[in-house]
């Protein structure tokens, strides 16, 4: 899936309010070759879906492509859903491609709860450079006004180069909720990683 | 104490407003040696009291106690409180024995502040091989509400093997309120940890 | 910025409503000489300001005088602010010269975000002995409700020795709404640190 258009400006759009009902459902994507041609005032997202049962099939993908589709409402240029299995170097190598492709953010979704094959954020604890613990404290809390099991996702969030790598856990409720906290936020981060103006939060 | 009766399936019951107002106080149980037989449908629970003053005998135990009923009245098989003293190695000791002997639930209350004596957290850490932060952050959120110092509790949650262990604060009102907020989750942390169905949070 | 009387017990004096209205600017000290004589009742603060722009002269230092003031305004002897570069040596040696020099609290400003050169978290998780999570979480939350990128700041908090190390984030409104959310809490943790009654958070 990819949206923006060249030029625009729009991480700042309010998601919600905004976005429109019809919106066509997820399409995959060629792959992320392409996506190494940035285009200009569209910053570039992936996603990749974390899931033994839709890796072999067993399941449909839901959460993976609702996301694709809410960053695309929010103009960012999207590619994926990826889908890999619960597995951390899997996961891993999918996050270490992501960041050296430069994409401006990273969206995981499934694999953070504490059931034996959860490893999401050991995976991504792993690439990160620096946590930034309140995404994933703002994730948890605003998602558990709805699902109360958010409290026990182990997602985290980080960064490394000018990308921010964000896990958040798999169910469409998780993806809806926590992208509407973030949507605020993105473009501060974005802008910051490439250096900013230094106000810092 | 104990108080599940086999064939129950009693983890979802609602705290506060299900309990019993005549329920009887705790009871010191014999020790932890029965509870390697487990009975069928009775999710198993060890409480552990970390009191340097409660140990030699200065202070009654009111939380371990307190933590023991509430977690009874939520359908567990509770075992303790035993009384540790604020050491790590003691702790850590207590706790490495409860997650051997595979109860579901393990929790400790007190030494969880700043003050010098305060180990709980490390000796936990110690211990567990993946950490639950929402849980933590859970627990200080919602005790603060009542309990402003909650905010200063290093207490932390981490899963190891098949057990949950958690770190409450070491008052009547952090034991209560931290219940009362975790209960709606326990029974979901129980089942991941056994492999559950994997629809992570 | 010195104010506190000898003999005062002011830390749980309430900050806002009971704050003078005409307070008189800060004063630069003359250093941290002097503060190593401790005045009986006055609990001792130290701020220190972060900012490579501040440090160069490019931009004049607004956080950092606003923190010494609600310091003084709570009833601590107030040392600074001193203004240091965003570079990880320099505040490393800054707090570790506070700690020494046993200061119940030192507050820093500036540098939590995510920019390239925001490394005050760093800095203080290389001297603090233990984390306080929950005073990070509480400053994200509370100063987010009107600082939504709050959320952002990696700030953190821990002790060493008998001295508590507060990271906020570098703009007028994160101090003001942090010292808010952490009056009420000071107190009780210089008390902890001082061995206190061991009634734990």
């Amino acid at each position: 899936m990819s949206h923006c258009q060249p030029g625009q400006a729009p991480v700042q759009s309010q998601l919600g309010k905004n976005s429109a009902p019809g919106q066509s459902g997820p399409v995959v994507t060629a792959g992320v070759a392409s996506s190494h041609i940035r285009a200009p005032g569209c910053p570039r997202a992936r996603v990749i879906t974390v899931s033994d049962r839709s890796f072999a099939g067993e399941r449909g993908d839901r959460s993976g492509p609702l996301l694709a589709n809410l960053l695309a409402e929010l103009g960012y240029l999207v590619d994926g859903p990826v889908v890999v299995p619960d597995d951390v170097a899997a996961i891993t190598a999918e996050l270490y491609r992501s960041i050296e492709s430069e994409y401006d953010l990273v969206f995981t979704t499934g694999g953070t709860g504490v059931a034996p094959r959860d490893v999401t954020p050991e995976a991504t604890l792993a690439v990160v450079e620096r946590e930034v613990p309140g995404i994933a404290e703002l994730l948890r809390s605003s998602v558990a006004q709805r699902v109360p099991t958010s409290w026990l996702s182990r997602g985290i969030a980080g960064t490394a180069g000018h990308t921010l790598v964000v896990n958040l856990a798999g169910s469409t409720g998780a993806v809806r909720d926590g992208i509407s906290a973030l949507s605020p936020l993105l473009g501060h981060v974005i802008s910051q990683l490439h250096g900013g103006d230094h106000h810092e939060a």
